[in-house]
């Protein structure tokens, strides 16, 4: 059975969620797909970093990184602090990047993600901002390698919407979408409509780790916008950055307006659309209406959805409730099977 | 560019947008796909069959058929009029089968598939009752020949449901699921809403071509009944025959009972689920009120929806809205391409 070597870069709530489930999930890996894994190399944020080519102990890790201690002791040398020189002295197969969202520029994990690739690993990823900052240029290295570059986690977290796109819609094309793609506003809204203030909506959202404690990237649209922008770079083929996006946040919307709609059947949702004009997608965010009927209608608190039109099909939509950082960290390890075992229907099914 | 030389084992409403979709989207199959495409082989219900090795005349078959004219006139020489002799003298490399389902025995469906994959082609069928009656001997025929036995359009019409498992959920367990997959009961429960009676609601759904002559298929649940069963075969890895799935139709709701449901924000719908209980898969066909919030409350009409419940994300709905042929069509145009270009990634978005 092969055995891949493992390389996270990130050891937050969704790197150690990946951490869990891989261990978790370790015989039936073996049993169902084939696979043995090995965790070669660790870095974290403020925690050091960690390399043994002859393995880490996961578990180990996890415990060290639950009460903050370094990482240090894992390794029987020193292993090298900065995280690209571990990237590329650390000799594994597949890399999994978990390092926080840059919206601007995608980076450090496009750096990441490119040294990956250069060092012949597959590289794989949670975060958003590299598809929309650098998905032809790693798209292109991850080919001219024979490696894969994915990303499944970055949007709707590890529901199946790329890889759906990559491998169960053939010959579909896309026309438009049309979505719930932000966790908090929809929280926000949801509360707003069941008595609260704008303010103590956010406030909860923050209590119970949904929001930022700047929320203003979820609030103002940012958020909904880069994931727009992933969805048109990919789905669509035309690489689009989150400014090219419409945008409107929900930071005008009072409660009363959301519990006057409400009265009448309707329920505020920050939307997230794009669609084909010409031979340019359009994209934007914004609130809206939404009627009884429509899929997004009953989309509350952290769920997620999105409506595809396509040419072939009629409308078509995956829904996601209770997301969390397993949920992420499902999309991880989809993307890590789908690049070592490969796409095809000889994985068992049995249970 | 490789061509295909295709079969067509039926050729009524679903294998006519099968033919219309072919040749809507040749140019686009040779572009994004890498795909061209021959029919060799026709198999009427009614207007007999036609076989020519240097390709038959699609649009020509469309016309005939639209006139209830034979076929036989597309032949240079006379076809056999047998349809299994025509399946294994066609020398096709893809046989699409549409004839109408049987859910009792999956015959003849199951002959015809049995002979394609014997002959040597991918065998792909929108047709649910050899998923039940033959799963496990159709997928080993495949196996040992090197071919693949589809069928996507069995359950949900074109919807991604079985590739969905198949490619894009690796290293994922299915636990339970839960739908409403019956148009006939689906739409026909919703006329109830509005104020038919039962009857009315019936000769409605008849009038505009959903439900059959005899309606009792749909209304008992058994056609409800045989796409649970298909789905607990092939997602859950146990083969379940119809009878052995607890059935109760919609035949006892009244529109009274209908409506006041309604009134206090439930709905009724005949739902489908299966789940593990022990080593055995559980599966029930049943009505049930279902509540706001939950993603089958607004299918409304001839859409359907399917809630999987799995031990690595949250509930993931997949809905369908406005089903069709040309839906029905594109599952089997999707597992074409599924089985001759592969499930890799190496097919371009670009549109």
């Amino acid at each position: 059975m092969p055995e891949y070597k493992l390389a996270f870069i990130g050891f937050g709530n969704v790197g150690r969620a990946l951490a869990r489930l891989l261990l978790e999930k370790r015989q039936e890996l073996n049993r169902r797909c084939g696979v043995e894994w090995r965790a070669v190399a660790l870095a974290t944020g403020r925690h050091g970093t960690a390399l043994d080519p002859q393995g880490l102990d996961l578990g180990r890790a996890l415990a060290l990184a639950k009460v903050g201690a370094s990482l240090a002791e894992l390794s029987p040398e020193a292993a090298p602090p900065d995280t690209l020189d571990l990237i590329r002295s650390c000799r594994a197969d597949v890399l999994f990047e978990t390092t926080p969202v840059n919206y601007e520029t995608g980076q450090p994990a496009v750096d990441h993600l490119r040294a990956a690739l250069g060092a012949g690993m597959h590289a794989i990823t949670a975060n958003k901002g590299p598809v929309v900052h650098a998905y032809p240029e790693l798209r292109q290295l991850a080919a001219t390698r024979g490696r894969r570059f994915l990303f499944e986690s970055a949007v709707m977290d590890g529901a199946p919407i790329f890889s759906l796109w990559r491998t169960a819609l053939p010959g579909a094309r896309l026309l438009s979408f049309r979505g719930i793609l932000n966790s908090t506003t929809n929280l926000i809204l949801g509360l707003m409509e069941q008595g609260r203030s704008f303010d103590e909506a956010v406030a909860h959202a923050q209590a119970i780790g949904i929001a930022e404690t700047d929320p203003s990237g979820d609030i103002l649209g940012w958020d909904a916008a880069v994931k727009v922008a992933a969805l048109v770079t990919v789905l669509m083929g035309v690489p689009l950055k989150p400014h090219d996006v419409r945008r409107k946040g929900i930071e005008d919307l009072s409660p009363a307006a959301v519990r006057s709609a409400l009265r009448a059947g309707h329920r505020w949702k920050l939307v997230c659309e794009a669609r084909w004009e010409g031979e340019r997608p359009r994209a934007r965010v914004a609130p809206e209406q939404i009627e009884p009927g429509d899929p997004l209608h009953s989309v509350d608190g952290t769920s997620s959805a999105v409506t595809f039109h396509t040419d072939v099909l009629g409308p078509l939509t995956i829904r996601e409730e209770n997301p969390g950082p397993r949920t992420t960290a499902y999309g991880l390890l989809a993307d890590f099977l789908s690049a070592v075992v490969g796409e095809a229907e000889d994985r068992s099914r049995a249970s």
